[in-house]
């Protein structure tokens, strides 16, 4: 793998080298874990770093079928590595094939040449690094040029550790408050120190938390809505239901889709209210094998794609947001089947507000669509149905610290499709327009979203229409 | 963008510039304004010929964050062209980027270079030239070579006033008849000066009014089967359910689907009986934003693409179309949705009538889709699921006289499409058979269309089977 | 069409000529007609060879207009011949053009020019070699190299017919087991000379025939999942429904969905048992035009592309079959609708087992889908999705024993795809790698999954986990 990865054509290297590649990443959304980070944790071994906790690999070798001893069972790091380089070779065509390639060259400088790098060499090669202050986990960061990282954290998680990190700003992973309201309620009778018996004390303590939240620099939400999920508009028993569920009573389907469709109905207005930008996860079927859920957790990397959203529920509960009193917060639209795209960057030119660049936009290709071809069909959607320029670009969602070459892929991966669209004549377009789209949609977009955010930071946003 | 726009290949290059360019424009179905054209208005300025009623334009728009006033608001002409103008350079990839070039060059002779070209220089040259003669809408007609135009028309409408152009007859718009039977049938009492009291004296009505239509020179109909659409088969209470809805009872969704589908099927058979082509618009989810529609109103480019349409009931009402008397309208389907572009292009040959190409096929991409990645996806579909050679080709659906641009920009997609499989070598066809091709789905296939049907004028269609 | 079609750049060309093209043919899954195999019979004319028996063929003349009387009609076997090639030279772009100069140039070492070639001399050509042995159904099964092909069969033939040629194997046609429970049981207790009164008894008698099929080296079944198939976790009644069925009464749709998943469920546990692969074919919808049905039968060449399947339903069944005491089988999903690529590539993840690669995956663009641009879809789906190097490659699916060429088409198509992408730079993989991959999901991957079986045939497959 050369510099000129997925760079064709002279006008797709131009762009890349000369207008995307230094540009600071954003990432405005990822499951990094915070307490790793904040210790400033080093990895003991290659697996460790690379392997062990990367879902993506892990799913790869049972395709390959490799045992689960040696993807998440008793097997040593070793081992298990052993196990991920006798697959690699194999894994051609597959974004993990190139990731692997990028991780080891950003991080060890290292060209991994799959099925010929000796596994033995690359173990100890990387072992004596590994113990060097510039490879733990905060020095890493660095490497990638982070100017901003969102990870996820729950309603009720401890937030403090975020101010150890400056570059570090939680976001809020909202489901436990929908999916587990009476849970999600009884920790937070401890964590805001007021009991909670209605819905409204419910409202009451989330505020509180989004408030903590927003000193603590989060500006971005994220919901999800897989497969299956149903809004109801009818909000007649929300406050009943609530009780119930405080109460710890089951609720039957339909009630907990209306409990659920009134807390995204509130938590969108509240995300208005202060400018957060909210992102729907929209299509998972996580419940496919039992015996792997049960060996490998509920996030074990066999999640499947479910059906095509239902877009009149869609297009209610976005309308529904629109006509709260904050108005429509900021919306990015993230589709696991890809035969949803078209709709949903058409969704784009369907709910506005004036001064607000891409209110509601498809996010970027998401987790097993997060690939060369997953990526190329968003942006050839985004750009025929929407409009490309307002895109908020790459967001990794990401549990690995090395998948920040995801971002180093994304940038390559759109240089390479414009320049090659130019080359073959879709687009006649003069290059300082196509440098300038390059730079917003790889940085300047997501940028101005943040930073447009922390002039609204103290006060509220001002009520659009 | 020069005269090989879309063309890369010396075989592009020779389809469209040898047989392409200079064929005359068939557009079976758009939304021109019949006053307007008949009137052969001027216009007043670049804004209104070119902006003010174009809901393409407008959705551009909001997603780039201009606020309403200047979309559909109070803002003058001239203050919402400069707008326009603004965004224009940031809509790179999309289709308006392209489409406005080719206005502002086939229009004007002005070569547009958005970001560049003065917004100012541009509103007063072309101000001069509006005021001429040679400008009015139906100069522009004749000057896109438009041989047969058919703007729809509701079954009520006044159609006299296409007897004043002698290359335009309306096309049928028939939603109002299934989706307003009630309403249509008041008006219908005044239209056709007979008392309509029951379904059959509907029927009798419309088929007075189809064959005004057909003595206007009307061969297409279409109908909206938006998201969500139903057919049923059984067709019991048809009667008593028109009668009900006539005397402004409320029906429930059942029963308006069961309503429907019997008015369809009759329409089907008029259509079958007059040799007029049916065209079936279906997946558009039209409820989005509320506001957005009390503003804009319900055609005001803010629609989205609505889930994949139901194909049991699809297919059950094309059988029960093919069981009438009369037997299988030529049917067109249109989808919204391009993931159902393999399930359409498959349905040609699921249906069939000795003597008559493409009885069933499924039409252009169409509104959202109408851009090269939605046409290229078009072509490879009908190429692939079903027969190239009999497609109907381009028609633009819209509401701008300008959009006659959209023909050029079919051809040279299709010609740049077919040149470039033919030099990778995915087409390995002689020239002479590609030719044949590229006119027949550019022209020809839509004159016989209309031609055959021009033979059965008079009489009626003999009964095929 | 010369010796390098559909192989563009110099990789593909290598990959194809030294590593693809002798390679031996494994057809996993077809409808070839086993009497006349077994018969050796010879064809009395063109017609009778290349047309009369392949509905693919028949479509096509139906879109382009032919009367049904030279399809499946009274015209005579040479009118029907001359109509199929007026057709020919219109379906430029269809894999039918592609396939036809294939057919006769394989067979008969003729170049056909769709258009230039004169009919009465081909078909006076090639029936003066038809007479000849070496063009038997037996002779051109080996003119194929085909090492071995799986012929489908119920479990109620006849199978005695396989033990007549060495590479042919019947494989399980399971959907009379499934959908027509009582009559199945019925001609059952003939061929296996037993009472079946009780759901275990007809559970005793197929066991029975499916040890003979073992026998005749069966190593694959097939299920149809039409169009709205539903599977139902309940298994509470299958007993007495199966009772009920077998009294020949009727059962209501839910009640024959919850009989199916319980025969599915049983099966599977049977054919996990067994080694053998389970193949799903998922999305027909087969009820388009009542006419055609009556006129062609139901296999006649007209059934559509159904909605996408139900993921859930299909997710929760397979998570079932992995919970039998036998585990999951070797599962193969067919979709008929591309829309549904990514889900079906992505389950290859969600279900494993160690020592089994590809335990799940995604089959070749199936039916309507098989062509140039459905192939291609498949493998980028399956690449960037899945895992593309445990894909077990091509199968006809065909009742025409010409439609072997199309391996040659399915190679070329595949070797073509990396090379040209290997070319852009999206593959950035040394050659031998790429020849690994070439070699096994043409040939290898399908010859281990037989090879494989038989180490099982025997005995029983150990219990995995």
């Amino acid at each position: 793998m050369n510099e000129d990865f997925l760079l064709r054509t002279p006008l797709s290297k131009r762009l890349y080298h000369q207008h995307a590649e230094t540009l600071p990443v954003i990432d405005y959304h990822n499951h990094l874990n915070m307490k790793e980070l904040a210790e400033g944790k080093s990895y003991d071994n290659l697996a460790r770093l690379w392997l062990l906790g990367d879902p993506y690999k892990h799913r790869a070798m049972r395709i390959c079928g490799i045992d689960e001893a040696y993807i998440t069972g008793n097997a040593s790091d070793h081992d298990k590595f052993a196990k991920w380089m006798s697959v690699l070779p194999r894994l051609v065509g597959n974004p993990l094939y190139d990731w692997s390639i990028l991780e080891m060259k950003r991080i060890f400088h290292i060209e991994l040449d799959p099925g010929e790098t000796d596994a033995e060499w690359l173990w100890e090669q990387t072992g004596k690094l590994l113990s060097r202050p510039e490879f733990s986990s905060r020095a890493l960061l660095e490497r990638f040029h982070v100017e901003y990282a969102a990870p996820c954290a729950a309603i009720t998680d401890d937030i403090s550790v975020f101010e150890k990190i400056s570059n570090i700003a939680p976001s809020l992973r909202g489901d436990s408050i929908i999916e587990a309201a009476g849970e999600t309620a009884q920790k937070l009778e401890q964590t805001v120190q007021t009991p909670i018996h209605t819905l409204q004390d419910y409202y009451g303590a989330i505020r509180l938390r989004l408030d903590a939240f927003g000193r603590a620099g989060c500006r971005f939400s994220d919901h999800s809505l897989d497969d299956g999920f149903l809004y109801r508009r009818e909000e007649r028993h929300a406050e009943a239901l609530f009780e119930r569920s405080r109460k710890g009573q089951a609720l039957r389907p339909e009630e907990r889709q209306e409990l659920s469709s009134e807390l995204l109905r509130f938590l969108s207005a509240e995300y208005a209210r202060r400018g957060w930008t909210m992102q729907l996860h929209i299509g998972a079927q996580r419940f496919t094998s039992s015996r792997l859920r049960e060996i490998a957790g509920p996030a074990g990397g066999f999640a499947g794609i479910g059906n095509c959203c239902n877009v009149r529920s869609l297009t209610q509960m976005l309308d529904d947001f629109e006509k709260s009193p904050w108005g429509m917060p900021e919306v990015v639209l993230f589709t696991l089947n890809p035969a949803d795209n078209a709709v949903m960057s058409t969704l784009g030119g369907s709910y506005s507000r004036g001064g607000t660049k891409g209110l509601v936009q498809q996010g970027p290709a998401w987790w097993w669509c997060d690939h060369l071809y997953g990526m190329r069909e968003v942006f050839e959607s985004l750009a025929s149905f929407g409009v490309l320029s307002v895109f908020l670009g790459m967001t990794t969602d990401s549990r690995s610290i090395l998948s920040f070459v995801r971002h180093e892929y994304f940038r390559r991966a759109f240089c390479g499709w414009l320049g090659e669209k130019a080359e073959k004549g879709d687009l006649d377009v003069k290059e300082e327009l196509l440098i300038r789209l390059v730079k917003d949609v790889c940085y300047f977009n997501a940028k101005k979203r943040i930073r447009q955010q922390d002039t609204k930071k103290e006060g509220e946003r001002e009520h659009a229409f």
